[in-house]
């Protein structure tokens, strides 16, 4: 690619990927609404808030791939998501189809778009959503945004239903849900080297012993995790307790998010 | 029911359910922005705007049923969409529970939430949205708030994707989408008598011969529609040319609104 | 046929099936451990015990089709339940495969072998059993072993799935569950004339509109239910209250059953 | 239409639709290799070996649907089956392609193409095909030709899997495979007025009671078969014994075909 | 765990455990009609015909966890399975029942209760049964009971049809079914660690090249089984004559057991 | 086994064959059109042309396996193709179904079967046919062909479809295709050695990242492919340019098989 714009690039994943993908691109555009430093020579920094329509389109403007981790990533009261994963997403999307060559996205949905699911229950990309939040729901928005747009405009996304991507398994439930980095940078390496990409729903998450996902129907990307949360199991015994067995991180795919409320302003 | 509100009660659906429904509650809150004539004695009139937060949470207090057909029905510039369709539908679920008694509600979704399907495609309950428009995500976007806030506070709602509700059917398409009049009451009356209703996926289409959508899966609802828009395919052919092989209307089952561009403002 | 036996001949299904298949063979054999009256001139009345391997070695012999209707027909304590549904079964199955002539076998199997599914899943023949009782567990036995005698001796055994048969609905769950006299003979009809019957898994229920289950796989034995509880909605609704949401009449396909304790002795 | 194009026309179906579908178009092209009589004035009498590849070519020219029915119809040594069935069909499509007008094609396959299948099986248009004679692997090759001709030139064809088509059931198993007259003049008429064809699999019987298949998938196409078998049933049984329950007749849906061996020249 | 109740500890299976999940439990129980020898430190031996209610209660009291292994393991007379594997099995889940913790379960169902599968089909947990003897019929029996103790009661089981625990395959058959000790002990030791267990059917047999069953729906227990019978493939071939190509052990997933007849007592 | 016929044993796969079956049978029966050298002392050579009925018959007769990978291996004129790939296939199996012992057949089916299938959609065995080909619907004839054999004559087939045998991939699409010449060893090894083949459709594919194909219905037969096309893609990424996005050979599973047009004379 000529340039890859990275979004959210202020954030641990964000982070992540400015390291890590500097291969795919000869330039990396980052973008946050924080402080990122000084651009290094293969870089271009752009601040950027991702509710502003127009200068979202100058962030999109030249780039061939994106990356998009901005926005919340939590749940939050409504006004933050909906200014940050709707009205943000949205202008994302204009951007692109307004843009002189189409880039193709990596947009990071997230587990909790099907959150509600038992952890008993064995999900592929056809399930339909079960958010458990406002801000799994602003999620559920953004992959039928990109729906729309990859069968109106031709627009590729992968949509990564992200689990849980830390360096390391933080809870009994991400034994589940655990993305490692290396994982995740070689599933987006996939995404900007496949031929042809379409709109897939692939969820994010390592090979772990205890999966609850099926990546099966989206094995033409060629992407094959090789971490397994499996091996942080003794010591996550030995350092946390567990949750109750009627607890929702024992109950439902995810989480503490099923049980949470409203966040009222 | 004791109190049953009809959003989006001035425009046509809204009037059939002003007029039909009477016998499903004792009193029949209406609501709209346009000016909805006075009251009967057995009804309230309320102008509301659903983006208007208090005001909504007003509009639903006390009411035990709701037939939300409030809201923009077509495509639309997203500032149109987002304010009645996204905002003013967090502002309904917020309002239902927040109220003493959780109303059930029957939300005036769409087949353009599916638009994007090949017409030579069966749909049940289970397929994966793929929305035709920006109307279209704003009403998956319903779709999975609704569905949230049953997995969560245990909120009722019948997600009805109608196709084309008018007295009669109006293009060669809608003699597989045409929903009659009197099977839309029929479905509102199981919807709301049904001992639980719990969160369905529910396709608004009489028993149309040449149909795409199969409610097999909510059959438990008991509704059977008993019109079908075949007998009037001889009038149509009469009176109108049928689409061009290639048009969107022949191809996809959200018809033009496949071809649409992006409303811009 | 030339010999059909009726076994629980003097239960309310039994005294149906003996006055009204009379047309399927030249004898009716009816039994039962309670008191038959007299022997019409093309009936032989055997009282047997079905616990009793011998007797009912001979209450077989000569037939070459039956309607199990014997047995117990609700919970009951563990030993009521094991001797009349379990070893009764093993006795009739084992009867059978001494049988000069293999007999042809309609056994009364139950709803309450899937009553733990919701009332809002819609299941078919291949749904993995959820009994709701001890009774439901024997049924489940029950059709095993028709499934075992079937593969390994041939037997064929329709296993009919009966809702609840009399001749109105008596309770709202009924408005789903209901099978018609008229529809029960029907498909009593057809069992025992198709050329073919194999194992078949069947649920005995008429054309419900609320219905809850699927025999689509089944229809190449030509059973077509003409009759639909919605008729008596409303009368229903005016005798009885109907149970309130969180009810287990309301819930489960079983109904009551999923909220019974076991029957101690 | 312009010129419908109805091959094989000297055969009993094809009298059938030379008579009755004289409304689909301007001039009815009729061809066999069997005298067809005289002309009428909307006809055009086209005398053609189907294994005659250029004569071919000049009977597909002009017409824009083709109903075909010619061929051989039943088992038969492998070279009848090979000049008719597989260079015919071969040069039928290589006609359609080469015409300037593509014509849409209703292509009489058969029921044998998935005989093998035990009668108690229920098949929709996604099962693999399980042919019982060579006449059905006939019919496989022609539904094979048939899609690729659609996925690569466009061509739209209807693949119907005629059951049995007479004016009555003559046989037991021809309960559930009957496919009335009048059914079948509804299906093509279906077939060349439906907007988009595409290349469906369509079962083609009557809506028998003791069905085997289901249409479900293609009822886009808005045909709705209104005859039953069942009505013959009670002559049938008076006028002809029923196979034995061993007989492929009672056991394949291919009937004895099954139980054919090889045609040897 | 404080209290692991081994039944069936005399058998080969039983003393595998005996000797291998002494870390899972403070305390092990085991029992047998066998002598089972002294008592180790953390050992607690207690003699229990299972067929007797009040000795089963007293057993099972103050377990927290339960391996099944108890009970007529290979086809016999039916009155050796009756009271075995259904009087035993009611005997335990009415203890769990009673307890004052119910207890978790593994209970040792066998693939008998599917053994007249095809050994060329593919099945997973929601395979309906398809028993291959009256072992195999008490064993769904079994199943059938632990689900609805599970849905009634809150109690999980493991539902576990184990193919052939030895230390090698002894049979050609059992390169598709064997189960390693190893393979079968991490089984364990992942269902009575994980969070919540539900009663899930699992498949027991290692990670066989020649599989006929897959665990893919209970892959979130986390069993990952590690051997493969293929490493002992030549040394079969090489020893043993493998089964003619009509032989039960070639044809059906439960082998010999389906072309055993009915033992007599 | 006593004779392994190889036929088409000139070619690449053939040659493949030759050299490294020489372990299944006592006697190596090579034919082929071409000159296949002298033969070895375990070997016997035949020239054949598969269109030639009784050349045929002396082939096949007194080998009890066959490895067909005669006849036409890619697109070509009409002609070619029947005479080699249509009466070739004829003849083969009308010859083994003449043999006093019915040989078993490992049967060159291809990739170009299902080749109009998108490279995004995943297929396993009972996915509906779409040839891209002449060639391709020749295979499907084939496929069918040997399927009637199995039901009707008890001859067992296995149903190759091979992606891409080479020694290594030579385009970016066999990346998914590619089939190593070692792991087509180890599939016609267990092949010929599973105790009961059956007719089942295998993909044959290495165990290739990028991989549309699922064998897991055919888990039974004991394959495990090792190879891995993805450690020659840096190579290839190297020598050749990729395809374009909406190149065939981007799009379609069958790849430029789908763009070709007929070949004609």
């Amino acid at each position: 690619m000529e340039r890859l714009l990275i979004t959210g690039a202020g954030g641990s994943l964000g982070r992540v990927c400015r390291d890590r993908l500097t291969h795919l691109a000869r330039v990396i555009r980052v973008s946050d609404l924080s402080d990122l430093g000084p651009a290094a020579p293969h870089e271009e920094v752009v601040a950027c808030d991702l509710s502003d329509k127009s200068g979202v389109e100058a962030l999109v403007a030249g780039c061939d791939g994106i990356v998009h981790l901005g926005g919340q990533s939590v749940e939050a009261p409504w006004d933050v998501v909906r200014d940050a994963n709707i009205e943000g997403v949205v202008n994302l999307y204009e951007a692109a189809r307004k843009a002189s060559v189409a880039p193709r996205i990596a947009f990071a949905s997230s587990n909790h778009a099907i959150g509600f699911y038992n952890q008993s229950q064995r999900l592929d990309a056809n399930a339909p959503t079960r958010p458990d939040s406002l801000y799994g729901v602003s999620k559920v928005f953004g992959e039928a945004l990109a729906s729309m747009y990859h069968d109106k405009f031709g627009i590729e996304t992968a949509l990564i239903r992200i689990g849980s991507c830390f360096p390391e398994p933080r809870t009994h439930r991400m034994l589940s849900t655990w993305l490692s980095h290396d994982d995740f940078v070689r599933l987006l390496e996939r995404i900007f080297t496949v031929r042809r990409l379409g709109c897939p729903v692939i969820y994010g998450a390592s090979d772990n012993s205890s999966s609850w996902w099926d990546n099966r129907e989206v094995a033409y990307i060629g992407w094959r995790p090789e971490d397994n949360a499996e091996v942080f199991r003794e010591r996550l015994d030995a350092e946390i307790a567990p949750p109750g067995p009627r607890d929702a991180e024992a109950l439902y795919q995810g989480g503490r998010f099923c049980s949470d409320g409203i966040h009222e302003d």
